[in-house]
């Protein structure tokens, strides 16, 4: 899958995987939604923080990212068809996002891809991804 | 998620993301097929290499497994109704699965789960996950 093909494919897609690591060194995996943007130094994926119940506690992949920014963003395409698996997986190094300036355009992307945002305003905490690479892979070359 | 619920929705999902870290320290994930049975030591999930091109190389989530062997499965349901949403994350430790006698059940679950495997068997490499523990979430409690 060309680079192209990988970044519609992540920008479009509706859930990704994050993973990262522990401070005790084991890796963590959870499904979140985000917006890709085309930023000046490069494609950034934004992330906010569910400002409802799980706001309460400080959730474990923000601890992990607060101890190790490098993360890795997964979306795939799972089908009965096994030739058209596919999955585009992004290198990224995170960290939060603060103040008017820069919340303002991160509330704005994610509003723009999912309606929801628009009704329930994401308030809560905010993450930019920095996109350092991006591999695609599809079972049909 | 109560724990059965959890175990039932892991079982039953086609596709599964495997979070794993590199020996550098960074994170990896890759989504994968996987075949989860009541073993007697407990739940074990089993994952086979695709026996075509890419076992040309070795993998990286199995250099890093080897390295780390504790690693995490994910699933999840992701729906533009977001008081749907839900995951479900097990706790896994990997080690490869050797030998016929232990070989033959893992691809008899595999055939079993996935169509897929009945006409291409799973010939390829074969690893375990034994599950440590689960975690369920749901958006609507």
């Amino acid at each position: 899958m060309d680079d192209v093909k990988a970044f519609e494919r992540l920008a479009s897609a509706r859930v990704a995987r994050l993973a990262t690591v522990r401070p005790d060194g084991r890796a963590h995996v959870v499904p979140l939604v985000f917006a890709l943007v085309d930023h000046v130094d490069g494609p950034v994926a934004y992330w906010a923080v569910d400002a409802k119940p799980k706001a309460a506690t400080t959730l474990q992949r923000i601890t992990n990212l607060e101890a190790n920014p490098t993360a890795e963003l997964l979306v795939d395409g799972y089908e009965e068809d096994w030739s058209r698996l596919w999955w585009v997986r992004a290198s990224v190094t995170a960290r939060e996002v603060v103040g008017p300036e820069e919340r303002l355009p991160a509330q704005e992307a994610l509003a723009a891809k999912y309606p929801q945002y628009r009704t329930d305003p994401p308030n809560g905490r905010i993450f930019r991804f920095d996109v350092t690479s991006v591999r695609g892979w599809s079972a049909d070359g």
